[in-house]
């Protein structure tokens, strides 16, 4: 319905229409004037970002507007407060910017989505480059637009420290990883008598704990993209965009960005930073440290960004990572993969990066070089098919030189993270470093719902803690380093009893095969932790004497597609729960035959479409040891993990000490 | 099969046999002798406990052994680390007990119980009632039976202080409730703009957060009786037991008992104590406080236990309680619920307490009498029906006078809590007070998948914990107070998504339906934040403003019956997921055609035995402010929330004060 309003009366009633829940015209923005970053953000004193207005023109629907011409001659002030409002391009020193004007749709809710009938909006709107607050204190940007229509945005520059506390941060991240599967890697890792574990996590040995709020700045469920962006910059984002806030124009790179820590921290005190990951190097968590863009998934120029930071805007020169462990060959093997078709390990080695392949090879990496390590393509196998399952291994062609075969020679997690500690610490120096170590298929696994992989994974991130505890100490950094553990979001994962599998296995109906599920006092005890002859992994201390018992854990998620459950571990291939019918939509996803063909049915909660769970809502831990470690008690936003990181290195500069107060040049 | 056993070769083949993990022959003496409390076991300088041992020999099964002729000679000995082991009668200076014997069976496995073909076994027991030890060291207690086999417990007594440093502690426990539905409270409760709460939980603004761990002393899910028992003695117990290690005999009264922290605080330091929760007051949460016995349903003996303390054995009488608010009049009553029939609204009245029925009385009671406040019959009215669909209130038959009629003036969780607050702190005086404060229906309500309910009883707990902390700065009684929020146990709840409920409902198909649900940035903004004009609950802060919002949340367990899911909440009665079908057998459910009849079929995962979700395995969080504060950072298990509280109280005696060291008389 295309509507036409002109009284200011009417204006009123159409300006406080609120977005409809399901689909959102803007998330952050419930007005027809948009100011970017919105309402309520913080800000790390002299932290580069960029100010975009929008003023929106809706052509239809329910909040069609003005004929659908969007104000072009809107005005936007910011004031410290108790002081005067100025226009911003007064308050920083910045010639005033371009109109810039585009077109956007959107649907108002699913029935307008089933009919087929977007709402389309027109745009005017401006972008201030590279700006900072140094002073904290609260300020208020104002757009006025419509003839007197505001939109306020109250931001908060908080007063942090400059001085560092700790030489040294190592941020670990289980991806989606929960209090519930944390619990549930101890019962499989760890024998217990008579209720007493005889040996813990090394998460368990931290000495304190806190709780951090995941949510979006525009959803309540988040993706690894825009979670990662608030750990590492202190700003929320909308899922899928990261070290940006989301704008409505078409271009995926030209959104107000947010400087993040290793862009901070490089300018700031020249320390040394890395990243390792079990994902794709591109994947949402480690490019996130350097990614500025609203589409994740645009890997080969997020790569590219690693390493020669931005191109397209003047930007912090990030000075490329020290060090750069993970997966993901794809982007860097020249082809349709890498960001304009170019070969990524030659441009690393032009970089005079060492570059590793393997194991051997890592291993083998001086300290003294920039390390960039690409073991596979797209994501790693995970730990129980490096390490139980082995032959499982033969299955992919993810070698990452382009042969095609198998990765064979592979790091684990703990590999490339002591190895990252090594490079970083050397060169480092006195400057210190930040490494950003993440086990991202405990995600990954969650999504396919397989338990044991994703379990597998948590252990190994355990593992890979107190390797690095032990390493700090044995290269006496361990007192200046803080470590923190902590995860971007949660799966709604937990365990609810014990399972006879055999039983199940040997039942007819789908009814009598849940007889085997034991809850309560049928819990019983573990059993992976109750050796069985004939069965020995190798894998030491702290992992699972036997991951296939016919005690098993009977474990879910509230969310799910239609699949099958017989909770043995999967000894084949990661888990494939959900596929479509034969002949059918490629978007309609049913039980998968192949998948526990003897297990019972579980009917899905997530719509159709959906092949594997979701994310969930839940607070996730945060477990912190060494210089600070104080400050991450208690419950917080994710947000606030970067500020208390930034407080911790003394990363505020509070005085304009680049070009003055206002434009930082 | 019968079987009979007699070269040694053959015995320790035997005797070396594990229980089967569905069904356990008795879960904490997995050898054929049996020592209890059992390996590994923690224990308090001073506190009493009772100690078991008994032999058995299985008549038929795996373990069929000696004719079913269980030894009656059998030995048991008691070493302090470094000393001499001496026998246990001589260490204690106690005459030796008298022989016991009896039969009882089990099932090995589920195909056992599907054939009927019980286990049966013969036991020789004795018991040493009323020791402690009072040396903080290591112990190892020696059964030695069968011509030589042992079984050995080795003990810990763990150094603590004997002097107070917090005067009183007040232990809030959300029965249930675990970080992922603290995540959701909040989201429905507390506004948020752009990814920033404007008001947080008082849970929120704790300054330290660690995590328990819950599981029993021989299965890895716990019920309420024995977490409730962990928290309360340091010792953990046996599903449906609590203040006992759970034996073998036929009499659920005899087990061997431990003191808890109510029993150590009056005997030690005669402090003030008091109970208060929203079921009955003999549920397992306020009832563990007192109770010793295997079976947490003995709801009328145990009433009695709480007045009365131990009849059956000499044992600490903890005087009764000081103030004992809740539901479950039934067991005060005269008739079938209450112990032998008679009226403990008398028995309590001819004990000097002030009896209160309903929330006028509540607030008269005076601050130096004892008081007993029974609001209604059963489990209390929950939150939301109390303060939202208060016509529900007429559906029940809850009158705790014994009128037939429902009970209609209802207090709160915060009205009881405050009054008994000021009615400890007087009787308590110089010595202090300990409160236990139960938010039940948490724990009833998420049984039932009624999340609403859950969260509405989240958030009325949080509101009261925001009173207390206001109320004791008010009394001058905040810094000398500690007070815990934390849990007993989960269950796997979790958010995933926002759902058009609207949308759901007009849909025809199952699988349609599910396509309401909006995962990730679909999420959008909880609207339970968001005013809907002509709707107000007069709620207040911290509430919901809308309960019933277009856009819901769609959350879930992975834990279920049978059901069907709408996501809306249910305004008219408590939820009843599953039901059985007309005529068939009364143990076998399926989704109740009159819960959500618009809503999706979601299939259960539990047994179809199970009319309701169960527990879940992950820890859950300890919230900690006040005295000692610091010392409830971190990991750690259920029973070291007891001795961190020991601790704080001072409630280690070291010395044998009373009676010399060994049998306390």
């Amino acid at each position: 319905m295309l509507g036409k309003l002109n009284s200011l009366a009417l204006l009123a009633a159409s300006l406080s229409v609120v977005s409809a829940q399901y689909y959102q015209r803007l998330g952050t923005c419930p007005k027809l004037g948009c100011v970017l970053p919105p309402d309520q953000q913080d800000f790390l004193p002299g932290q580069y970002f960029d100010l975009r207005l929008e003023v929106h023109a809706p052509v239809n629907g329910s909040e069609a507007f003005n004929s659908g011409v969007p104000d072009e001659k809107f005005t936007v002030t910011i004031a410290k407060e108790g002081g005067e409002a100025k226009s911003v391009a007064e308050f920083f020193s910045l010639d005033e910017p371009e109109i810039e004007k585009w077109t956007f749709h959107w649907y108002e809710d699913l029935y307008a989505e089933d009919a087929k009938t977007p709402t389309f909006v027109n745009v005017a709107s401006k972008i201030y480059r590279r700006i900072a607050l140094y002073e904290p204190g609260n300020y208020q940007v104002k757009l006025t637009y419509y003839n007197g229509e505001t939109t306020t945005a109250d931001w908060v520059v908080r007063p942090l420290a400059t001085a560092k506390k700790a030489k040294n941060v190592i941020l670990f991240i289980g991806d989606g990883m929960t209090t519930n599967m944390i619990t549930a890697a101890r019962l499989l890792g760890h024998k217990s008598i008579n209720g007493k574990y005889q040996s813990v996590l090394q998460l368990d040995d931290f000495p304190v704990v806190g709780h951090q709020m995941t949510h979006s700045v525009d959803s309540f469920i988040t993706d690894s993209a825009n979670s990662a962006s608030a750990l590492y910059s202190g700003h929320k984002s909308t899922v899928n965009a990261m070290g940006v806030y989301a704008d409505s124009s078409p271009d995926l790179f030209d959104d107000p960005k947010v400087e993040t820590i290793v862009e901070l921290l490089k300018r700031v005190w020249g320390s040394a930073w890395g990243a390792v990951s079990t994902a794709l190097l591109a994947d949402a968590t480690p490019i996130a440290l350097t990614a500025h863009t609203r589409s994740r998934y645009a890997y080969g120029p997020l790569i590219d960004q690693a390493l020669n930071s931005l191109t397209n805007y003047t930007w912090t020169n990030h000075g490329g990572p020290d060090v750069y462990f993970g997966g993901g060959a794809d982007q860097f093997l020249p082809g349709s993969g890498s960001y304009q078709g170019e070969d990524y390990y030659k441009a690393f080695a032009d970089a005079d990066y060492d570059i590793s392949l393997n194991k051997t090879s890592l291993t083998a990496l001086s300290n003294s070089s920039k390390a960039l390590g690409v073991f596979c393509k797209s994501n790693m196998p995970v730990w129980l098919d490096r390490n139980v399952f082995t032959n499982n291994l033969n299955s992919f062609t993810n070698d990452p030189s382009g042969v095609k075969g198998p990765a064979k020679d592979l790091p684990g997690l703990k590999d490339m993270t002591i190895k990252a500690i090594d490079i970083l610490n050397e060169r480092g120096g006195d400057k210190g470093f930040f490494l950003m170590s993440e086990a991202a298929s405990i995600d990954k696994q969650m999504h396919a719902l397989d338990y044991d992989r994703a379990l597998g994974d948590l252990l190994e991130l355990d593992d890979t803690v107190r390797a690095t505890v032990n390493h700090l100490k044995a290269i006496g950094e361990l007192e200046s380093t803080l470590i923190l553990v902590t995860s971007d979001h949660g799966h709604g994962f937990d365990v609810f009893g014990g399972v006879d599998t055999k039983y199940l296995a040997e039942q007819k109906t789908d009814r009598e095969k849940r007889r085997a599920v034991g809850v309560y006092q049928n819990s019983g005890l573990s059993q992976y932790t109750v050796e069985k002859p004939g069965i020995s992994y190798g894998t030491g201390p702290n992992f699972p004497v036997n991951w296939d018992p016919r005690y098993a854990i009977a474990a879910g998620l509230g969310a799910n597609p239609d699949h099958r459950e017989n909770y043995r571990v999967n000894n084949a291939t990661s888990r494939n729960p959900a596929s479509t019918l034969a002949g059918l939509s490629s978007n309609d996803y049913y039980v998968n035959p192949k998948d526990n063909p003897d297990g019972f049915v579980v009917n899905g909660t997530l719509p159709t479409s959906e092949s594997q769970g979701v994310h969930s809502l839940t607070d996730v831990a945060v477990f912190a040891m060494g210089p600070c470690q104080e400050t991450f008690g208690g419950v917080y936003s994710n947000i606030d993990v970067f500020y208390k990181m930034a407080n911790c290195l003394g990363l505020a500069r509070p005085d304009a000490n680049e070009g003055g107060k206002g434009c930082a040049k």
